[in-house]
């Protein structure tokens, strides 16, 4: 059965790769508006964790709303929810069995809740799994700590390819320097150098 | 890492010790009441999956008061809930890494909320995983088909060993042989008779 992960190169969307491996032919996808060729950091962890790579460029006019909305927000909760939607708009319509992404039970964002996981599915006829939402923060951790190979940073310091990168560059152009540290607190962020 | 999953020989429970198994070594292990001895079938799946098999004893007293609440309810639901939260606290108090179950995404019974996990978790000192409820019924139906050699019927000819048979012995002792019927609407089951 084929299956499209949404794939940051972080430790959350690595794991549910791995966890999804004996059942699936997954395939990570990683989302981005053109904005930056941040996703090639994407394409260089999926390829040490041996698992063929897509892109899918998603619309622009997703990105500069949700950036608007973070600004005018000022914390980048559903900013980053509306992309995250978004994108798993986009590959439910691929020709695939399932789709997945790497949310946890812990996150609160993004967040895909039962009703919108029922409509996903019965809209596409697709299978939408969230293979870590039954694991919390500290179970995750210890399996990544078993299984792959992670470097940690704050977030502007790591390579990687979610949708913030290219949402900072996006908030710098629409609204000064200064908005990225005003929408964005300072956070950790992880990304996959391969397996253990 | 040591990792307890409840296990009752059915397909849900199954299909969760696979997708646990590269990264714990997990044990499976069927809760029961010392009423029947139907943790046999579940001991049967268990070597046949190729898992270390082991039972928990939990309290009588809980069995009676579910039976007696699933008789005044006239339907399952709370009863089991009750019998769940009572086995996992149970397997939570053990010296292991982790304890797991097969609740899946669409379950309404039974059902651990983001809350009651993190309690478990933060009381024990052990992380709690149900690595299907990010599947829906449809997706854990397509993965089972591929994984599993599984054996479907009606709940009272299919061999298991989950809360409900030991219940419904309860109910017949107590409220005679009709409260079943009361209680149980007719439902299918099935048994895990090894892997694809």
């Amino acid at each position: 059965m084929e299956l499209a992960l949404l794939y940051s190169g972080g430790k959350d969307s690595s794991l549910a790769a791995l966890l999804l491996d004996s059942f699936y032919d997954v395939r990570l996808v990683t989302a981005h508006f053109g904005i930056t060729d941040d996703w090639e950091h994407a394409e260089r962890a999926a390829e040490t964790l041996g698992f063929p790579f897509e892109t899918v460029e998603l619309d622009r006019d997703v990105a500069e709303s949700a950036a608007a909305e973070m600004y005018d927000d000022g914390y980048p909760r559903n900013g980053i929810q509306a992309v995250h939607e978004h994108a798993l708009e986009a590959v439910a319509a691929w020709d695939v069995d399932a789709i997945a992404d790497g949310t946890r039970r812990d996150d609160r964002v993004p967040t895909i809740s039962r009703a919108q996981a029922q409509s996903l599915e019965d809209r596409h006829d697709v299978d939408y799994l969230a293979p870590l939402s039954g694991f919390g923060r500290h179970a995750v951790d210890r399996v990544v700590e078993t299984a792959l190979d992670v470097q940690t940073g704050p977030s502007e310091e790591i390579p990687r390819a979610d949708y913030e990168g290219e949402l900072r560059v996006l908030l710098t152009e629409e609204f000064g320097s200064a908005a990225v540290g005003d929408v964005f607190p300072p956070h950790t962020q992880t990304y996959v150098r391969g397996r253990q």
